[in-house]
């Protein structure tokens, strides 16, 4: 920890020296009065008081269930007290965060370089005045834009669009892709009045017969929209109603790839082939597919994935149709699979017409004890990318106040993001991703080979891993297994290889397996459980 | 003003006689150094120095075309410039701004109280730190919402969640109407097979076809879903697929009320006896309605107003057909009709199910020259409020993740909601509305008695006030106008009577008449044209 200090310039050499306390585990210069190089500091290891949740987060949830729905609370924490890859909860129990606060976290908690950022008094104008940004934009927007956003776009992309959440990206990426898709139809021709008309009572031609094509085991969102696109969980959709759009099958890979050649070659071409006649098979019946949405990697639906040629082959076929092709970065964006854009892999000739962004993000496993900001570089803003003309963004630029709405992002999240994106710089972040990453799937293969009745398909990109478990029983024994790391005095603290691995693990199978109503656990990937292997 | 600030206590009596150039018009005492007390001050008028857009902003808005959409961009601001009641644009124009970002700055631009809180370094890890709230929330969190929203939540509402914007909550209103709705449904027995595996399909039973009824001319947001209840431009609506929900009409009063009592009543009557028949209709299709969502002032749709009496009468063809029946505060919530919740100036007998809220607010139209920050008492915050149980709230208690999503609000924002409610109470700006509302509607009633050809249908509730302009040249003519104000040295500034009647005069014309593609010029209702009469 202290080397890497060093070498980010947080603290020099001289000061560790002076205060040797620093090096030891599990300790921690805390002083209320003490200068703000010296408060930087992160722990160097989990801490474990009380079991989680604690008795102050008991009482605090018993309290806030009197005004809201706390079934999802696992416990309240500490933020000020919190550091790096280190939440602290409200009982003093710090644990190794594999959550992020489900993948927003960009770069840990209180990270100097934002504290510094937020405490300049030149940002205070920005926190307290939000404009209206798509009609009085301040001064430096268009220089923010450019330096941050911009400056990691996807090759080819030039245009970007604020929008407030990852669902808003996406309805309103779906949005430009109807537009678009009706302004490619009527030419050069404006709306008629049928169409003008129409549209106020919701029906047709105003309101189009149009669809978005998604893939079985997708996420890209909770409003009716997007939710009409998710296809990863039962408990998101039951009783909404929803749209007859079309839903493509997406890859099951088998693994190790390289075992399955073949077999998933196969797999990916079957999938590619109903995805064809999908589309076919929509236009026929009167609801022509206006895009395409898929993930690079699917998270929430269980760390699908496929490979480079699959999506290729998907954007040729977008193409042949008329379709516009939106990849969902919501969740593999900002770095996580090694490259800032999960889609930067498949090496396209071409870019997608529309890329959404958000929250975002730490992969589903993280190496501990190198570089403790390593893994968690993603940002704080969604947006719209969109190619150049003459694309999808034409809609963009044809007609005001057709994607929009009041704030049109948050500046101060803007802020926020151009410095994550100097940090993810300074310190290499992206290189380090990829040599975690390595680092991490090597460690899953060798747990794989090691417990090969309890483990398999161990897979990733970057830190963006995952493991199976064989069934739900032995996950939730891994899940709620005390810890017997040798390291801590403390019970429920586990060792490096089980934060490692039993998180990504645990999580993953949740995902995959949670079809009916037991209570979300997915926070439970916090480290205080430990895999099962004593 | 300096007696404003007196009586806020944000400047003694004698740091003002001290410096007496504060009190010259249009002067202001501007020094970088200064001691925060003493920047504080608000401008005393409007200042223009350019045409706007001036060079500056015109500049920038083409730097801006090059990456995003720029259709709907008046200018750009310089938000450490502006104060109070006043916009400052990149060109040294300061615009007396009725428009408040959409009405979404609260109190005015740097509010010394908000910048004092934001300045407080207790607060940094609270902007660094953005929490998952449904899962992980801080330690404070119960008592911030019962100290801010639950202490102004209408009566009988005890539950609250909040959301990042309103269209958000409104999408997340729907979804508890509709998961309600079936499990009234469903009685004691969970969901069924079908139920789950057709969900992740779209399909029936899992995705009910169920219905929420809105009303013609009603605006509550812009994602799919929402957008589906959305009936006031074609422009937000053209080209996006929707859902076949019924569609009643809002009633059209005639104005002054006290000459059309008879044909109002018949008018709302008859809108009450079609909301009925197509909730029949819809049921008999097979389209149940779930739940009826309304807004107290139609705002975007023309500010159309209906009677206490219509709304007690909805409130119960809603519980007698078993639907919900949902509030749409987004507009009208936070004090701008002069009561916190323009509902309760129905005096229901039994609360809403269901009030969202968001944005705001600040009224239609304003008072100058009284309390600087008088009419502009919204929040920052977006959330839903619901009813104890038995009522719609029941689906927050009962299923985790159902209401669900990553960030669930945003507790900087919360933080600033707190201060604003502080100010309301200290500044007695409920009071302040009200009174401010009553001078405003008046004199919009003595200009529609000295100008009867060209104002008619002067109408509000506190400063939620507007006025009709006869047709749209008309209109334009008011908002290009060049202004001949007296007290002012520079061209294109108004007079204060131009100030208090001709924005909102020109705002609620165009949302009436704007069903076409012509560019939104909303925002021109920043303060530099004048009124037509001279």
């Amino acid at each position: 920890m202290a080397s890497s200090l060093i070498s980010r310039g947080l603290v020099s050499p001289c000061v560790l020296q002076t205060v040797p306390h620093f090096l030891l585990p599990g300790c921690r210069y805390v002083s209320k009065a003490a200068p703000q190089t010296q408060q930087e500091w992160e722990y160097d290891g989990p801490s474990m008081k009380t079991s989680v949740p604690g008795p102050r987060s008991q009482e605090l949830t018993k309290q806030l269930g009197e005004i809201q729905n706390v079934g999802a609370v696992n416990f309240f924490c500490n933020y000020e007290e919190s550091r790096g890859n280190y939440l602290v909860d409200v009982d003093g129990n710090r644990m190794l965060d594999m959550y992020t606060q489900i993948s927003s976290i960009p770069i840990g908690y209180n990270h100097p370089a934002l504290l510094k950022l937020m405490a300049n008094p030149n940002h205070l104008s920005t926190l307290v005045n939000r404009p209206a940004l798509g009609i009085l934009p301040p001064e430096n927007f268009p220089d923010k834009l450019t330096e941050s956003l911009l400056s990691v776009a996807p090759s080819g992309m030039t245009r970007v669009q604020n929008m407030a959440c990852g669902s808003c990206s996406n309805e309103n990426a779906y949005k430009a892709m109807f537009i678009w898709y009706r302004n490619k139809e009527r030419g050069v021709s404006g709306p008629s009045d049928e169409d003008l008309s129409s549209c106020m009572i919701n029906q047709s031609p105003g309101c189009p017969d149009l669809s978005i094509m998604s893939f079985m085991g997708g996420f890209h969102g909770r409003t009716l929209g997007v939710l009409a696109t998710t296809h990863s969980k039962a408990i998101h959709k039951l009783d909404i109603p929803s749209f007859d759009w079309p839903i493509a099958p997406f890859p099951r890979l088998q693994y190790p790839l390289e075992e399955f050649t073949r077999e998933n070659q196969q797999e990916e071409e079957r999938c590619l082939e109903e995805t064809e006649d999908l589309i076919v098979k929509w236009r026929q019946k009167g609801k022509p597919v206006a895009g395409i949405v898929i993930e690079p990697i699917q998270a929430e639906g269980g760390d699908n994935h496929a490979s480079a040629n699959f999506f290729r082959s998907l954007r040729n076929i977008a193409r042949k149709h008329g379709c516009a092709f939106h990849v969902d970065e919501v969740q593999t964006g900002g770095g996580t699979t090694g490259k800032f854009w999960a889609h930067e892999h498949w090496g396209m000739d071409d870019p997608a017409d529309i890329v959404s962004f958000s929250k975002k993000m730490r992969g589903r496993g993280a190496t501990c004890g190198t570089n403790m900001w390593s893994n968690i570089i993603l940002t704080w803003t969604a947006v719209i990318l969109t190619l150049a003309p003459p694309a999808v963004c034409v809609v963009f630029v044809s007609q005001a106040y057709r994607i929009f709405n009041t704030w049109m992002g948050d500046p101060s999240k803007t802020l926020l993001l151009g410095e994550v994106l100097n940090v993810i710089r300074t310190e290499r972040l992206l290189e380090e991703t990829a040599r975690s990453g390595k680092a991490l799937l090597n460690g899953l293969y060798d747990l794989q080979t090691r417990y090969p009745s309890i483990l398999s398909r161990a897979r990733g990109q970057g830190t963006f891993c995952a493991i199976d478990i064989r069934d739900d029983e032995t996950r939730n024994k891994v899940l709620l297994k005390r810890c017997c790391c040798q390291r801590c005095p403390l019970p429920q603290v586990p060792s490096w290889e089980d934060v490692e691995t039993s998180p990504s693990v645990s999580v993953q199978r949740w995902l995959q397996r949670s079809t009916t109503f037991r209570s979300c656990s997915t926070s439970s990937t916090t480290c205080w459980p430990r895999s099962n292997k004593s």
